[in-house]
């Protein structure tokens, strides 16, 4: 076999045998493929496409690459969630609690924020104290004892997959359904959770920017979770306005921990409900009423909450911070953004509000930047509110106040106010399964 | 400017600007593009196509990318010429000297063979004692006093398409029209000469299989040339079969003294009038029924092999070996090639007849191998010929007679003989200029 020829079959729309794609995938992480001729297969791959049935050999091709977690020393069926990503992002923080609280095993791997978004492991690190770095022995135990752990991501899982990225992040063939369904899924496959549900985003602060590639992302990882014998479904969320009020790490543990104490904002909730009750769903523990009935129950009676601080507590977190939130860091300046002009916000650009989120210091630009946890945003007006000329629009945080300057302009730049107001956009477009597509608007 | 961009606009099928063009190619020169950039641009390039200013542009940045030959110090018209390769292709060898003697200045660069297709600078080596490196003063006083040179292609023409080529033949990006005619007419615009005659082969022993690629090519290189200046014509010729009956470099070189001197075989003689009387048309020395009638008189009346001779002799060539085939070294050892069955030669694939001739020593397998300039193949019966078992199809020479086996091999492997003849192909299929395409058959 050689790659010329791969390369070749994939330019002509030919579809790879599994023999061929771990040629492919185990020789560029050998080396024995250079970056030289798997840019040009990518490419390939981009422009020519890949059924479902391939899509699905690349991913169990790239899992193995690296270390398979077995979770069998788990008691219970073990849910997996993952996000495709956005700004202000912090429903794992809320659902894993709750669906814990009602019996679902909950033993993840979760990234740090890169760019614009946010990444969970950061914003558990928030919380003074807590490691995200837990051996295997620990996790297991942990998940064993009190039914939740969620910790940093091991660097030995699909190791294909970091060199694959690394060379599409270069190369202009990031934006490629099959590579982003195959990248996301080979981690979770190897992450060995029995059902996974995605939370597949969409709109301006997402990478998939319509619902229509939103859907068809969610099918292909739909269906190389099924291919590969997982049980996994996707909800497409909108990413069109952060979800809650709070962007940044601290800031947004107190949103969450407001959402499991029965007091958070509206959308949050509401998309943290429909989050957890499909993960129930994937575990079989009812109908979609009564799990949705156990998930408000598991709130109202605060064992989601007790599960949350259970969580924190064997990871070495001070709790103390999720009760008083006080306790926590402050940022040392704050600014108040306030609206230049009268009138309904009319969009507000997610990436932008990211950005400007990143610039206070909340996030990274490049791997190895230092994040400052109580940076951040608190959003008083999103889109669809009404704002009067000099009415503060948000409260920023940071231990600068040099950072202020470029993080406003940031901001701003992607703000729209009109004097009319904007349709409401639904906050869950569809439900994928294996047996086909929901839509609720 | 970022590579990254440039890589997505061409994924997205987006025409590049010529300053987007010189970022991409001096970039990839000077090694600030790396190569699986590079690989994953050209990959899109074969997927989504350019257009015609767009490959002109290119070409042009290619070409500019080495040294720009100014023939000016040559007295009036310089016409090139370049074949895209076949085996036994030794029209050059008869055309120029044709031409040259017509009063058309040839001052030509030309390639080595390389797999199964022979090359020009190769074939004149095998007259004892021609240099085929003259310096750029000399080779211009030659042309000045003769009115005809061929020598070696310098190195450092078009510096940038040896490097993309070298890419393309481990990407599997050869096969892309826009990239195969840059890389022709880059050579072909810093050589110099005001007018260029293009003979694209088409067939079983070509790059081009079909006549419509082979006109889609020719088309690209015409609008290319023309873009930039340059008089372009095209010829689509035959490669279903080799010109004449020899194949190997002094066996060629016999093979067309013949032709000058007015007993060559009919295919070779007819397709070499014809791109003469073609280069004679672009160098506008008459219709196409003067230069026709120009370029036989060359040959009735002993000028155009005067004008060889003249030309091997100021290269340092013995020219006693063009009058007498027979000082020229020859092999030690030769095998007839017999019939295994009684019928017609329906067809017989002509790059493995080449490939059977670079095994008995005639050519190179990789850039560094020695030639044997007496091995080869004289084709004693071609396609629509009648054979009888047992009868001889070819005769065979080699210095080594260990050679015999995996070569007769090879040749055998592309022969079919059946009961019927084949429809016999046209020799030349067509022609294109910048008015158009004329089609012959």
């Amino acid at each position: 076999m050689r790659m010329y020829d791969l390369i070749t079959a994939k330019k002509n729309g030919r579809e790879h045998t599994r023999e061929e794609l771990e040629f492919i995938v185990n020789g560029f992480v050998n080396g024995s493929v250079p970056d030289y001729q798997m840019s040009a297969w990518m490419m390939a791959v981009c422009l020519k496409g890949m059924t479902d049935q391939e899509t699905a050999i690349l991913t169990d091709v790239m899992a193995h690459s690296g270390d398979m977690v077995d979770l069998s020393p788990i008691q219970g069926i073990k849910v997996d969630k993952h996000s495709t990503g956005g700004v202000g992002d912090k429903t794992t923080l809320v659902i894993t609690p709750i669906v814990a609280a009602c019996g679902v095993k909950i033993a993840k791997m979760s990234g740090r924020g890169l760019g614009h978004t946010g990444g969970t492991v950061d914003k558990m690190e928030s919380v003074p104290g807590t490691r995200t770095a837990l051996d295997q022995e620990e996790f297991f135990a942990q998940v064993n004892k009190i039914g939740i752990s969620v910790i940093g991501q091991s660097g030995h899982l699909a190791v294909a997959d970091k060199k694959m990225y690394a060379l599409r992040d270069v190369t202009a063939t990031v934006d490629c359904i099959p590579l982003i369904a195959s990248s996301i899924m080979s981690k979770k496959l190897a992450a060995g959770s029995d059902a996974i549900l995605l939370d597949v985003t969409c709109g301006n602060g997402a990478f998939m920017k319509t619902v229509d590639q939103a859907i068809e992302l969610a099918q292909k990882m739909v269906a190389i979770g099924t291919h590969n014998g997982r049980n996994v479904a996707a909800l497409i969320t909108d990413m069109d306005t952060p979800l809650g009020h709070n962007i940044g790490n601290s800031l947004e543990v107190m949103e969450s921990m407001e959402v499991l104490k029965g007091r958070g904002p509206a959308d949050l909730t509401e998309v943290c409900y429909q989050l957890a009750v499909n993960m129930l769903l994937l575990a079989g523990l009812g109908t979609e009423e009564e799990c949705r009935a156990m998930a408000e129950k598991a709130v109202a009676d605060g064992s989601a909450f007790e599960k949350c601080k259970q969580m924190f507590a064997a990871q070495g977190g001070d709790i103390s911070v999720l009760e008083d939130y006080s306790r926590f860091a402050s940022a040392r300046y704050s600014r108040e953004i306030l609206a230049e002009e009268t009138g309904y916000i009319y969009s507000h650009d997610t990436e932008k509000i990211g950005s400007a989120s990143v610039l206070l210091g909340a996030g990274r630009l490049t791997k190895t930047d230092e994040i400052d946890f109580a940076a951040g945003i608190t959003l008083h007006k999103k889109t669809g509110d009404y704002v009067e000329k000099g009415q503060s629009i948000a409260t920023f945080y940071a231990d600068d106040e040099a950072l202020f300057d470029s993080a406003e302009k940031m901001f701003k730049s992607g703000l729209v106010i009109k004097g009319e107001k904007p349709v409401e956009a639904p906050l869950v477009y569809a439900r994928v399964t294996k047996n086909g597509v929901e839509r609720f608007y």
